[in-house]
């Protein structure tokens, strides 16, 4: 892909100028101060239909709510007929007796600004209908691109004479609802994310979708475009996000185990110490935190580690991002989903570090004084390939903020934190069938990669080149310029 | 795939029918005393055009070469511009001299019968060079499918006028030359080999692919399509030939290692028991006397193991399968060909346990009276994956002779027994691009779900009905029909 040009105008808000590596970026801080604004960026738009009540539905749905109310506009749920989630909606408010709650091609046929939240597998079966639904002009919205990636393998087009914009959070729908309930007592609580028009039938297109930003609470939103979103979206849950964050503990736990540690202790040094203090370590003070922080001897680990883990970490995720861009990702996607039809996908939670990991988990609260230590062979493993996506962004075009927040921030304050409370397994288990799928056909191949190339490679000693690369890197001053405007507060997910 | 109709006729070769599960298939029971023959099958061929000189084009032309002698069909080796296997072809007797060796193009437009077994990426760069460098009528002939999944990937087509044959030996070329020279002191040593007819523009194509392989010593030889070829082919070696053993092996070693072995022990365990006693048992006595000769313990131990490994097994190959048959698998190779064009392929083979490997395999000579064991649990996930193959295969339609070759003969014969002296990494690096690929990307696939779902699944009992669809399988029959077909000498590989 090439930079979609990160600079942009808007007739409703302010905007601000953020420095990144070899330039600047428009980006739109958020916040609740700019809801007065909301009418003039929704001109027009007196319905907004949000279809599907999954976590980014259910969300979505309630933050539009909150944010819109008072201003006349309606936000209405859709749900196909005999939809599990029906009560659920209604226990939030979304009622047929109100007609905030219907039939999804009902609800499509008399909203606006058309939010399509259903899973990807019934947005490939169903957006042909969706799109005959529609009433003239009204606009499209997509909070991912695999609409567009699904179009283009299968030679279909959106429709004419419709706005076709995207919104797309940096993290789960659960954390965008509850950082936005935090954000109504801590200023800049949310989750970042992009945006882009795909279709401007309006000429107001971007205002729409920067409105749509601000009212689902996002601290700041930069423009992508809607390929670029999908190039990042898909690859980044594949590599950093997920299937290597699980390739990794996984091969982690049994490199430990095998070095002698007991299960409890395993588990600790490779997920715990990764889900708690490195992800912490990053959240808060950048990257290069977790190595300077270490005495001498630890940090020769790290560097070792990370040296033998970059390459082959980048090699995966090139070849990851190559699959993406050409479609075979999601023609795999395409027959796994037939395949899968009749039949449930087997699970990756019975692996003996997730039975060893319930106790450590459950432990926490009462060793308060026990804290796990960042483990210098955990971090530099995890900091490499956090690197090489970082660089494999970059040198496919992506623009600094896309990298960032897709392979760090989303990772460090959304991901992360959320399988620190209910570990990696049930993670892959329980996310969208796309990125499960991903994560099963990833996954095997980082821990392969660790076991088989990383672990051997670490006893020789580090590459002074690679590491300076890494300390002197330019990641390091766009994370802090994101910094500057990312949620205040962390991220709390209870222990289930 | 639909099955091809395994019957056929021969105006030059006596036929013989074999019985297999639901019918009998037409065969041709290959034999130096078939060797009068040959000119009647190979008339009108002045000159065969061997173009490539890697293991399977050294075997086929040295062969072809000897088999010919004093039929007047001379045999030339065509290689690129600058090949660095000329003078090896030379040693071999194939000089510029006598007009046996000379440019891949020159000898292409000089031969009746141009035998394509040049690496994969070339044939793909240059077949439309060869292709136009054709004498009217020459036949084309190919080793493997590759070049049709090639064609249908990209929107060529083979050229019309010419015969496209296939005879795939089921073996490495080295097996290839190895049991022909045994074959001449000991009758039925060869490699059993298929043969398809894709254009038949003579009118007597499959006499010509029928007098190639028994040229070539193939025992046996069977008929197929040049797509279910290629589909048992590309899957096969993905799944239990080349990839499920080497995700297997890596998971057992971690599993016996954890449970305590020492590194040798438990690379005997893994490994040495996969690649020689297992092996053997089913080379000699098929699939269901590595059961029946365990003891009642260890049998439960087997049946566990392959209650556990089937389903998981099955629905890898699947996904293989799928995979390869939508084109998906030739993408992939045809991206990493790409992203590998400037710099090395990563090698497997610095994990722990082909370190542990080395004193095994070289202890061999001097522990005579210390046999390695069949190991139960290895046993029952290794015969589990070849049984789900096996299924796979059976379901799709492909013949029975192509199933038992593909999934086992080829194995236990062939590529275990190489595995065996030079270990399975080895092989791994050191075999096709496209098979390594291929290996690279299922093997960590299969170490993960025997260590993620396998290994946790087998503590349960055993599935009486999945051991009796095993015990009781079809397979079994096939499978004893084509062993009074087979090499009838053990194939020797020097160890390394």
């Amino acid at each position: 892909m090439t930079s979609p040009g990160n600079s942009f105008t808007s007739a409703v808000f302010p905007l601000q100028t953020m420095d990144v590596p070899g330039g600047t970026e428009t980006v739109l801080p958020g916040g609740r101060h700019l809801f007065p604004l909301l009418p003039a960026a929704f001109a027009g738009v007196r319905r907004i239909g949000v279809i599907g009540w999954g976590p980014q539905g259910r969300a979505q749905a309630l933050n539009l709510r909150d944010s819109l109310a008072g201003t006349g506009i309606q936000v209405a749920v859709g749900l196909r007929p005999g939809s599990a989630s029906a009560p659920d909606a209604r226990t939030h408010g979304f009622t047929e007796h109100d007609g905030t709650l219907g039939d999804w091609l009902d609800v499509t046929a008399t909203s606006d600004l058309v939010i399509l939240l259903i899973a990807d597998a019934a947005l490939a079966a169903h957006h042909q209908e969706i799109f005959a639904a529609l009433r003239p002009g009204a606009a499209i919205g997509l909070s991912h691109g695999f609409l567009l990636g699904h179009l283009r393998a299968t030679g279909g087009a959106f429709p004419d004479g419709h706005d076709v914009i995207a919104v797309c959070p940096k993290g789960m729908g659960d954390s965008v609802r509850r950082l936005y309930e935090q954000g109504g007592h801590v200023g800049g609580a949310g989750i970042n994310a992009s945006f882009a028009v795909h279709a401007d039938h309006s000429g107001r297109a971007a205002d729409l979708a920067l409105g749509w930003s601000v009212a689902l609470g996002s601290p700041y939103t930069f423009r992508t475009t809607l390929a670029g979103e999908y190039l990042s979206d898909i690859a980044g849950e594949r590599a950093i996000l997920l299937g290597a964050v699980h390739g990794l503990v996984e091969a982690l736990y049994g490199h430990y185990r095998l070095a002698g540690d007991d299960p409890a202790t395993a588990y600790e040094r490779s997920c715990e110490s990764l889900t708690g203090p490195i992800r912490q370590t990053i959240s808060r003070s950048g990257l290069t935190a977790v190595r300077d922080r270490l005495g001498p001897g630890a940090r020769d680990t790290f560097d070792r580690a990370y040296t033998a883990a970059y390459g082959p970490a980048r090699e995966l995720v090139a070849e990851i991002y190559d699959e993406v861009a050409d479609g075979t990702e999601l023609r795999s996607v395409i027959l796994a989903e037939r395949r899968l039809a009749d039949r449930p996908m087997s699970r990756i939670s019975g692996s003996p570090m997730w039975a060893a990991g319930r106790p450590v988990r459950a432990g926490r609260a009462g060793r308060a004084g026990r804290e796990t230590d960042v483990e210098p062979f955990t971090a530099g493993l995890f900091v490499a390939t956090m690197m090489a996506q970082v660089d494999e962004f970059a040198e496919r075009g992506h623009p600094w903020s896309e990298i960032v927040n897709e392979s760090v921030i989303e990772a460090v304050d959304s991901l992360l934190p959320y399988m620190h409370a209910r570990d990696v397994a049930y993670m892959v288990d329980n996310c969208s069938r796309t990125a499960r799928l991903g994560a099963r056909r990833w996954g095997p191949r980082f821990q392969a990669a660790y076991e088989q190339i990383a672990f051997p490679a670490a006893s020789a000693p580090a590459d002074g080149d690679l590491v300076s690369a890494f300390t002197g890197h330019p990641v390091h001053q766009a994370l802090a310029a994101a910094a500057k405007l990312r949620p205040s507060v962390d991220i709390s997910v209870p222990v289930a």
